[in-house]
């Protein structure tokens, strides 16, 4: 039901501005590039130009004499003995021995100025032994092909594996044999997707400064301050309490931000400064080179269903790289794929394949989307063979709470069925299609995540209160948690500041990332608020001489609990703020843990496209988001992210790929040829909010940001086959992929 | 007892380098000037060349005319309607119907650069009307002075009192009759002191960011970031948690930044300038003729004592002017000048009288050095007329635990017989003098304060841990206050961490003021990690699945109470810590309170000086500081702190003072002319820390910042008197001044 129909709250669920909008429209917001500090140093990195090469000498010594340089760093000043994890993110932020990818960081410069710091790195002398590469997945994974990194495997993969398979998952349940043979119709297909790149329109940015004392300080543009505190401690061998990470405001990250890559240069730059700041600001062929997109994957799926449209069994094999380091989301992929079905019978096989490629990054719901695009593809094709409605075989095999989800746990609270009866219902549906264009439908899956949260709130003098937060603040969290904790307290939205804390005035906290802001720390926010609230009751409760029992709170006053609690009248917060200095001192409230509770979120898309059979060009006519956001606390931010969500998969879709040369060099790093969607490109998205409340939540809420971004792959392919009659398989579906494809089937 | 000798603690008690060391002695640590900000303007203030004018216009037409000029701001700019303290902060930062003293800011200017804003304040013309002024307070008690402010008396002014006394004080206890006669000598003297500057080294500096939703940003030099706040919040009518305040480091503050002086015109400014942030810089001048001096003081003094030196009754009568607003620290003076002695009749009145000067701050322990110049001078000129030993006179007459202080409460433990007793063993005492030379010996006190205090504190992933405090550190409190929580946690002074955070980010902390910061926060502190530490032992026990209560913390790890509690091998706070995720979520401790126990602290100065009759020049030879701490937790600023409160009282004593013209202009508003002693002006001071351990901290923590610059100016007088024979009772004992009093004596 849409929100405007729930009268329960007084705050939750309606639309003020956004607590740092003004701050964003006017340019005041700082940002990562926007730190200074006095004595700042800038820092430039020199990356490696080979795809696969062993690193024989480094000759700073040229850099090193240039005036204004104040230090040059290389693998060699960083610590050794790292293992796991731990050296992974070592190794991808400096090389070691080889250079493991085009853009690799192979050394690091500071000095007085930017200029100087670029010519710095010029001026570096390495000599290299190239080494044969392999960056696509399928060509990463045959047995001959060149081994990135010996020993890389874990305990997962069996023996005989090719030697570029690091993990490898096996999984399911019921007999596949007899599955299948319950099926009147079998399919099995292969699909393909390529890496894409968040792209966050902030370059990553820092200013790093470090003692020989071991004390440091961190400026930086983040998902997570903590995540960045841990990981810079572990490469550069810190005391984690020592080094205080301050996040900006962040200008998108889509969980590319939630790692560290340069960060970790300007620390050890600005130790053998002498202590001075040094920033490093990437450029965008830096981004795109060398930060963390997501994984490129190749999948085999096959799935059986009976004529009036019940899935008996489904297999999904999928194969993914996600660079030079182990980490490609195939587990998530498996777990998300089937998660929308009840099926008795399933497997999942996955394998984790290293390639001459920059280590991935998360990306919103990561591996979702290329499950989703594999299995949501074959599903649509099998009810266009058996002439069914593809939402009525969505909803009849539809998971429900209680059922066992596809990769074994059993779901709570859940909203798919309300989630596609609602879209049915959506008069997008009803408008008729014209020639060349076509309908597509798929549904999309997210878990949403808890993970580590800490939150302080403090009554101010005045009666207004302030809330610490750990999660930096990209979709509107700082409005929801205002919200949420002005509704707890009884005051106004606008008697509350939200503030993202640095990571030496909180506890720890995971970063915004697995659309956990507005669950974890919305939740912990307000259990932190309730703890102030039963300690100003308590201050009533003695100024009254009455017991703390007695007194509850109604509207942001304490008032007796009933008649016999004595005849007092209401004690508002700021009476209770104004005196709290005589009554026993500061009120705050604190709460941390790892919220139990994640409600998952499903969702469900539906797009209308027109294929110019001239050249093409696939245009999307109508967009529709409908998704269960247990409760939307507030709606606009909920909208934003169905939007934000959907484009960035029209975009993977349709037009975003890495594109690599024959020599291993990455050939699109910039924004005119790594192309995403813009605003002239689409139309308005329409999104329809569910909201099934999840009991985990004191507010209801699910997690929201990340779903929205598994279906449109799909959805937009199965557009086209209804625009075209066309299966395409392979990401993305560019005017060339699919006129090739149109004159193919004309031949 | 020498701290070396008590060897109960680990940690507490040694000298470690202080976190903040590399930084501050490198120039790496950030003071108030140093913070900068994208957009940046540069803020000036206009400031009255008279004492006393009324303003009839003021044409800002010009300043805003010139290039580069973004704001201007008068007390227009600012909400009306304000009453009591908060009326006179929003006065004192910028003048209303008139100008209440030389150096009053009239005026203020945004510009694009420093040298912008300061031709656009040359270009404001100001229309006065010169008024009559008056700026010492002998002649501002006057019945017919030139009333600086119709109707500021408040109620404890009897009817018929002249027009500037604005607070009255009268309590006592005893017969004041029979005390006098009891007493074989009884004499009356009066005393004056000059107003004195703190003196810091760091100028006042700002950078404030306000928008037009009151949100606002302050980046400050301040000893008290909430007061910033909760100040500038009221003279601005700003909700307070809107507005966020982060302390720079301090470049020395001793009282005389707990308050605001140009703080609301940076946010006035940078709101009326579309948010830019606004920086104001104070000059020297600035500081000198508009920041927060104390008051001067008018004092007579009256005592009884018996032939063996006991004391039998004494009457103090203070006149104080602390500048055109009431707050002079009249009550303060008279609490500490009496109270290290035991008097059955005692009688304390004191006048608060306003005069054209700037509205008087704190100043290290308020009042008390002026009460005491008072009284110990006259108590060792009775000594010297008797013939007694003074230090025997003030341990015969000293107060214990359990006596009723002269203003009224019963004291707890403290330790002024301790200090005495110590002060006559030092071989400081046995030094023999030469001619012209004379020794002086005098007591002093303060009360010490707790204060509002919020404290968090969270451990790292890796075991080490953070402290988040309010209090800014001026004199070493980030050292003592890692020492006790990495005492209590049992891990090493290393891996704590303790960051003054913003106010955005902890509860509501008073300032570091009243020697609070060691003993308030340092608990508040070791309460958290006592929090904390309970958390882990439950950890521990959940982990073994044993009770919670059967679990003891012990050298950083939980371990079983007993035999009883299981056959378990201890678990460390770094095995805690690694899987507190997965075990409950993140560890954090917190403490909010005014906390009690705060324990008085006593101290005796010893001082030889050699007075030069050719120049009246007074030489300081030695110098003995003796005082309970409590418990030193880190000697090495205890001592430091000793140190620079004799330091201060001997530039208070002999040279520094607030000049003002006939024109009611202050006449040296530089460092040149405001001559305050300087390294080689001074012996090194000896120290001698006595520990009474505080029974109501947990460590024994007294504070002890501010006893220290109480004693020095009467000590320095009665060494004057040794040397000379002549009582000095107007401070400061100048050459000049000395040398007349020598000339008088020899006609």
């Amino acid at each position: 039901m849409p929100k405007d129909d729930i009268k329960e709250f007084r705050l939750v669920g309606t639309r003020p501005n956004r607590p740092d909008g003004l701050d964003k429209v006017t340019g005041r917001a700082r940002y990562g590039a926007d730190i200074t500090a006095p004595g700042m140093l800038w820092g430039a990195v020199l990356r490696s130009p080979h795809a696969h090469a062993k690193i024989l000498k480094i000759d700073t010594s040229k850099a090193e004499a240039l005036s204004g340089v104040k230090a040059v760093v290389t693998r060699a000043d960083f610590p050794t003995g790292l293992t796991g994890e731990e050296w992974n993110l070592q190794e991808n932020t400096m090389a070691g021995e080889k250079a493991l990818y085009d853009g690799h960081a192979i050394a690091a410069v500071a000095a007085t100025s930017s200029l100087i710091a670029q010519e710095a790195v010029r001026l570096i002398k390495v000599d290299y032994e190239v080494l044969p590469h392999v960056t696509d997945v399928d060509d990463a994974i045959k047995p001959d092909a060149p081994v990135i990194r010996e020993g890389a495997a874990d305990a997962s993969v069996p023996e005989g594996m090719p030697p570029n398979v690091v993990k490898y998952f096996e999984f399911g349940r019921g007999d596949m044999e007899a599955g299948f043979k319950d099926a009147d119709l079998v399919m099995e297909r292969s699909f393909k997707t390529e890496a894409t790149h968040q792209g966050y329109i902030e370059p990553h940015a820092c200013l790093g400064q470090l003692g020989a004392d071991g004390k440091g300080e961190m400026w930086v543009c983040t998902q997570g301050q903590w995540f960045i505190r841990q990981m810079c401690s572990a490469v550069l061998g810190l005391n984690a309490a020592q080094l205080r990470v301050t996040p900006s405001e962040i200008g998108g990250g889509f969980g590319g931000k939630t790692t560290i890559f340069m960060e970790p240069l300007s620390l050890a730059l600005s130790q053998k400064a002498g202590g001075r700041p040094v920033k490093i600001v990437m450029s965008r062929s830096e981004v795109l080179r060398a930060t963390g997109p997501t994984a490129s994957a190749s999948m085999d799926v096959k799935i059986g269903m009976t004529k009036d449209g019940k899935l008996t069994a489904a297999r999904a094999e999928f194969r993914m790289q996600g660079g030079a380091f182990p980490g490609a989301p195939v587990d998530m992929a498996l777990y998300c794929s089937l998660a929308p079905y009840k099926i008795e019978n399933v497997e999942h096989i996955g394998y984790d394949v290293l390639a001459n490629r920059p280590k991935c990054a998360a990306y919103r719901a990561p591996g979702s989307p290329m499950g989703a695009f594999a299995v949501e593809s074959l599903i649509d094709e099998m009810c266009r063979k058996l002439d069914l409605d593809p939402m009525e075989v969505r909803l009849k095999n539809a998971v429900r709470e209680g059922d066992q989800a596809s990769y074994g746990p059993t779901f709570g609270s859940i909203g798919l069925v309300e989630v596609l009866e609602a879209t049915a219902k959506h008069p997008n549906l009803a408008v008729p299609l014209g020639p060349n264009q076509g309908r597509g439908v798929a549904s999309g899956y997210w878990f949403n995540h808890n993970g580590e949260t800490s939150v302080s709130m403090a009554i101010s003098e005045d009666g207004t209160a302030q809330v610490s937060v750990g999660t930096p603040d990209i979709g509107g969290s700082r409005a929801s948690i205002a919200l949420m904790v002005a509704e707890t307290l009884g005051i106004a939205y606008e008697d509350v500041r939200v503030n993202v804390v640095e990571t030496g005035a909180l506890g720890v906290n995971e970063p915004t990332h697995g659309s956990r802001a507005t669950f974890a720390t919305g939740k912990a926010a307000t259990i932190a608020a309730r703890a102030a609230i039963k300690e100003m009751c308590r201050r009533a409760a003695n100024e009254w001489g009455i017991d703390e029992d007695a007194v509850e709170w109604v509207e942001g006053a304490a008032q007796p609990a009933g008649p016999n609690a004595g005849n007092y009248p209401p004690m508002s917060i700021k009476d209770i703020a104004k005196n709290m200095g005589a009554t026993g001192g500061p009120i705050s409230g604190h709460h941390e843990s790892v919220p139990d509770g994640v409600g998952a979120s499903f969702g469900c898309h539906v797009v209308d496209v027109e294929v110019d059979p001239e050249t093409g060009l696939t245009k999307i006519l109508r967009y529709l988001v409908v998704q269960d956001a247990g409760r939307a606390i507030h709606p606009s931010y909920v909208e934003g992210q169905y939007q934000g969500g959907a484009v960035q998969g029209i975009g993977w879709a349709l037009n975003e790929e890495y594109v690599y040369g024959k020599d291993g060099r990455l050939q699109n790093p910039i924004f005119l040829d790594y192309r995403m969607p813009v605003a002239s490109d689409l139309p308005m998205i329409d999104t329809m909010i569910v909201e099934v409340p999840n009991p985990g939540h004191p507010f209801g809420v699910r997690g929201v940001g990340e779903t929205g971004i598994t279906p449109p792959l799909p959805a937009i392919a199965n557009a086209i086959q209804g625009a075209t009659g066309l299966r395409m398989s392979h990401l993305p579906m560019t005017p060339t992929k699919v006129l090739a494809a149109l004159k193919a089937s004309q031949e």
